[in-house]
């Protein structure tokens, strides 16, 4: 099923409007290229409605975020909903700045998203901080381990519940849920966290999925979290004596060239809860 | 004569200023390293003019453009004109935005571009979208095949002459013209198109083959376009079991470094009609 | 001791707050990383005080400024100092423009930098165009060489001593004083300039090293020159037959994954002057 979703991106390349970061634009860009989609930035104001318009989904990624592109978010967004386009959150560093989590929050009171992406401390910022304008503490922020999976599973259920969005929450462990099932991935390798941008490289292929599989949302988004998980163990087991973490982002990107549906399925670590 | 290019670009390393986009920047730097010039990137508009002042070239790219950097190009694009410096213009997503194609055409009504250079479907909206306000739409951009190879060289000759550039398309065949001769050049491999920002990086390195050879500025154009599809010929002949296009993009910048006036010589397949 | 300062970084991961071009910054980021480090990128106004409240240092890079960001870069130091964060001032392509110089001495006379770190054409611009508008000639700029070193080395100590910060001029040759001492270090090597951003990465490498050694902080900024030049000589020596700049530039941030003291103290060479 989850291969089902792969050959869907790479059978109708889909085209992503990304309003991302300027820091790993250039991985995501090349994530989308290697999953079979097709990334497009653009963040002016005056230019992201004539762009959304063209494209099938919408990843906006608060990282790198300023005043224009905050805007920019805010007319893609409201565009990209008209459309009835799948729209994703990467809401990076959310708790962290009172700007990020602010633009967070009044993107979701605009915007519904498909999904909202983000690391166990950013999502608990946007599940707690609403309505507040002070980044919540990130000791907030406990891992997602084996002995606190069934409370995060329950979190990430009642947030997908109350927001109306399918959260993933990506770490040690991932959890993707639409309020009703919850996939637990266990796919990854934590030397993953020595490269930058992994999380904003699977939200812009994530919603290369939401776009590519419209009646299978929630799986789509876990399909895509197994993807880049499968890519960081696939990508380490190529890796020789003396390559670092920059050689290590070149080859999960070739991983993800090389994915195909039996790959994913043979190595797709999940269960459902 | 090609390789006379190449020697004059790495004799000389021509000073670019670069106003381009954030998504593949770093790449058009490394590029621009490898061929034998140096990059320099200013967009504020109270910056470029000093900037390029110091420079041989400006290499213009619309991609993730904003209204402060719109106007960056339009004080950068006049001062290289004042100083006689070979001007590029890269137009990324004209047709695609209104914003985009306007802002190529409106630059175009106040800069003689040496060289305008970018895909089939661009270059037909700043052929037939002069003076609207609207993107052209996607249909009207046909592959240059070799079915319809004959069309396309009148098409470019013509707009060459209309607009007084040099007119570079580039896809699976290359046209470059100056109104009078046309090469038709077949290097380059289909992967090319997986790499985020391979025409970007040409725009970039063309410019510095454009500073080094006054004398010969559509050769020159020719040529850079004939190293970069080596290069990637090069590239993908060195790519092992495992690489994908994360590897192939270092690869083919690695061609670049690598590159001699004899194996362009060798390599490079064009005809001029 | 060198080690020791290696040693303090892995063992702490310093977070630091960069605001930097987006040309390199990707490279910065990963560098971050590889060295031990933590990165967070951030340059819009209202956004940056949080940010850097929540870091232990600041780097601040004026390569592709903008109004805006130059904005930041006043908030977001002052922010800093009332932290007593240190702070780090990387005047990219000051001399090359007036709004780039005037800038770097505007932060200057508001915010005492822990370090200044940059060619020797950009430091010299700074130590003589104090309170002018236009950026100095190229032509003062002469490359530190064993001939010229004894009168560098009385120059990078005098406008230590008169700047009140550590500086550190990166070449051939690289020179680190604090008014007194001067570090010459010799490692690193001539093909490093056919990379785009080494002297950013270092930067952003360097801020981590004095978060981590607060102590020691010229030893700290010595350390992190050796660290890249030896990771530059190191990078070299794996590169096989095909490969350029690109490649160069990856095998370059693995070195820096790999360090460790053991490699740092026996690969280091400087003597302190």
């Amino acid at each position: 099923m989850l291969g089902k979703c792969l050959e869907n991106v790479r059978a109708t390349t889909p085209l992503v409007h990304n309003i991302t970061n300027y820091v790993t634009v250039n991985d995501v860009a090349n994530v989308l290229l290697a999953c079979g989609g097709s990334p497009i930035m653009s963040d002016e104001p005056d230019d992201v409605s004539d762009i959304t318009s063209i494209c099938g989904g919408l990843n906006i990624n608060i990282g790198t975020l300023n005043k224009s592109s905050i805007e920019g978010m805010r007319v893609a967004g409201l565009r990209a909903q008209e459309l009835k386009h799948p729209i994703l959150l990467d809401p990076v560093g959310a708790g962290a700045s009172a700007l990020r989590t602010n633009t967070a929050v009044n993107l979701m009171k605009n915007i519904k998203f498909t999904v909202i992406r983000g690391n166990i401390s950013e999502i608990k910022t946007l599940a707690l901080g609403s309505g507040t304008t002070k980044g919540v503490d990130a000791d907030v922020a406990d891992a997602v381990t084996e002995e606190t999976l069934d409370g995060a599973v329950q979190f990430v259920k009642d947030f997908a519940k109350k927001s109306g969005s399918i959260i993933a929450i990506t770490g040690a462990i991932d959890l993707v849920s639409d309020g009703e099932k919850c996939y637990v991935i266990r796919n990854g390798r934590p030397e993953m966290g020595k490269i930058t941008g992994t999380g904003c490289q699977l939200s812009g292929m994530m919603t290369a999925y939401l776009v590519a599989n419209p009646d299978n949302l929630c799986e789509a988004a876990a399909a895509a979290v197994c993807v880049m998980g499968l890519a960081g163990e696939i990508g380490w087991s190529r890796m020789q004596e003396g390559d670092g973490n920059s050689t290590y982002r070149n080859r999960i990107i070739d991983a993800i060239y090389n994915m195909t549906p039996e790959i994913l399925e043979k190595g797709a670590k999940y269960e459902i809860k």
